[in-house]
């Protein structure tokens, strides 16, 4: 398997576009279309909120009811959620209209929104933006980082990327682009993520696939603890790799699941590290847990600390809160077999043995937390399960960017 | 019932002193004494961390296996937590110290600490401040304040407030200090608050008034979501009110149980207040909920939402991540039965209806939402239940002072 360049263009027969229908101010790009010359089995996982948008509702039944999928439409600026009976209209006539303009079924057409919660799709301007698009579908590289751009909200940057290996002697690409910088904290999913490739692949698999890894990566990432209403993850595939069908649990669908789990990881990462206001990615490994269970849930409970976001933000460390933060996860353990590290770039010291100081160097310690990305590590020393977890620091734009957002 | 000013020496035969030891820096006052001149029956609550500081270990003893109690000693600056043997070693010695000063047994002390985490007690400065602490006791109002005073850390004012009762026809005073302004996310008690009172009643009934009265109290505030280390909640009683001493849940007890209930909850709503880097008290209210425990996690879950907390700061009636938090707080609901309004001194509006905005007026919302003390009430229309919470705004306050706590 390997790294190549582009993001959603990158598997055989998938077009994409992104540009500016004036949702948001200023001719900033806000709608995006990914678009499969021929059907697609699709797979999704979404928002676990009760308070679920209408584009999630829509997708639920596309995903699983209809025949195939062949095209996603997004749109930033809007999150068409808490809209009622309306906001779901308004899904089915995006589709509607994106069918009509591609040539195929309405209910092959996926739909996503993101932005402000409670305000209404302008219409007008989605059904405009659809046509622009339609015209605007290119095959290259070019039009995958559009369509990234397009979609995105807070982000400071397009998050996209594909992998390519070889599935019984056929080269099979993997790619995805997502959004997400604020409300994060997916749980089954995370804001927006689209993935597509050219396996060919029955659709039982492809939804398993997606679902193991969700579980391990975008539901392993935090930004503030809110957990959005419109959470969705959307995998395609073409087929047009020419691979036999995946239909068994095998050597084939194991190396599948490897490129997806590289794609999905890395744009978790993506959009852990780029959280709104964030200096850094942060991560955090548990090992020597009694559960995988555990393991998950003393990670999150770290990443997701805002007394540990805000150290690492000023560079402390401020090891007490990280042991804090692990014993009011709700898992048991003996706080004084735990061993902790911090680790980046820049070296790896051992700060914590059997749950107090090393009596470490602080200012090592500070060289390691200034850099981008920045691990803590926890020994439980009660078992041998791992688990990782990916945040961001806490800091003073976090509070800026969403004191006034509507503004 | 009436408030009464002062604090923990306004119920009879309670002295108090709070004085500098030089544990913090500038001589700022950091160590605190609470006495009684008779033996107290003592209740106690402490937090759930499975990390839990050595003086919590100490107290919790104290409250269960000691014959009486009748001192409390406190420090700011250290936490004694992730300490060790050693730590509880510096909670024995303390106690020892204090018990000698004041002529009473060492496990009749109980000793409470608050600060960095991971350090370990100055015990010279301790022992020192122990005697000095002995020589300042004073039974006036001033001597209250300066207690209530040296507990602080990060708090900007000093929390504490007495009412008086009448119970069998005599006079009870119930008095109570608190510090508490981060790492607020109390489970069980929070940071370190001190009720006392001249009520005379059983161990049992104390503890049970107690413990049952934190749940809707202590247990319902939050700044941060981090439970701290060294959560406590101690009440002493020294029954020299006269009253006829209450060991049955019946008249005596519930009007004690009221007069608990107000100083308890005025000091949960002085800690939420005061939480660090706050401009403001905001306040969640719950209506309509199917049960007591669905009311109170559905309370909780807006009280902690970063997302709502940071649009509180901006004034902006960001109504849609209200909804959200309510959603992804694990109680199942109809979202679109949900009814939702803001109310301060300003005045009260209804922003929600059935799911969906009312189409208010963004002015009026934001004049309601500038007040320091805002309320958020969310009818849910799915049964009779209700429940309180009490948080703050999040701040760029909160990021700079938990960035650079250690420095």
């Amino acid at each position: 398997m390997k790294w190549i360049d582009g993001g959603v263009t990158a598997p055989k027969g998938f077009w994409a576009a992104g540009v500016s229908a004036g949702i948001k101010k200023g001719g900033t790009k806000d709608m995006a279309m990914v678009y499969s010359q021929v059907p697609c089995v699709a797979a999704g996982v979404f928002t676990t909120n009760v308070v679920k948008a209408a584009p999630v509702k829509w997708d639920y039944q596309v995903v699983h009811e209809s025949d195939y999928a062949q095209a996603v439409v997004v749109n930033s600026g809007v999150a068409n959620a808490c809209t009622g009976a309306e906001g779901l209209g308004h899904c089915k006539e995006t589709a509607k209209t994106a069918g009509e303009a591609l040539g195929i079924p309405a209910d092959a057409v996926l739909v996503a929104s993101t932005g402000v919660i409670g305000a209404k799709l302008p219409m007008d301007k989605i059904t405009e933006g659809v046509r622009t698009l339609k015209e605007a579908l290119g095959s290259d590289q070019k039009a995958g980082a559009l369509a990234a751009e397009a979609i995105m909200t807070t982000d400071t940057k397009p998050k996209e990327i594909a992998v390519e290996t070889v599935i019984g002697g056929k080269t099979v690409t993997v790619a995805g682009m997502c959004k997400g910088s604020g409300m994060i904290h997916p749980n089954m999913a995370t804001m927006l993520c689209f993935v597509v490739s050219d396996v060919k692949i029955s659709h039982s698999l492809l939804q398993k696939a997606l679902s193991d890894d969700v579980v391990d990566t975008f539901n392993m990432i935090s930004v503030d603890g809110d957990t959005s209403t419109n959470d969705s993850v959307l995998l395609l595939a073409n087929g047009l790799a020419g691979n036999e069908e995946i239909t068994e649990e095998k050597e084939d669908y194991r190396a599948f699941c490897e490129a997806l789990h590289v794609v999905m990881e890395e744009l978790s990462k993506k959009i852990a590290g780029d959280g709104e206001g964030a200096t850094c990615l942060f991560e955090v490994k548990i090992s020597g847990a009694p559960t995988k269970e555990a393991a998950r849930i003393l990670a999150k409970s770290v990443v997701t600390s805002s007394l540990t976001k805000a150290a690492v933000y000023g560079h402390d460390a401020n090891w007490g809160r990280i042991l804090c933060a692990l014993g009011y996860s709700g898992v048991s353990f003996d706080p004084e077999q735990v061993d902790i590290w911090f680790e980046s770039r820049a070296g790896k010291l051992k700060i914590v043995e059997n749950g107090v100081s090393t009596g470490y160097s602080e200012e090592e310690a500070t060289k390691i937390l200034s850099e981008e990305e920045v691990t803590a590590i926890a020994d439980m020393k009660a078992g041998t399960e791992t688990a990782t977890a990916w945040g961001c620091d806490l800091t003073y734009n976090y509070v800026k960017i969403n004191a006034d957002y509507r503004s």
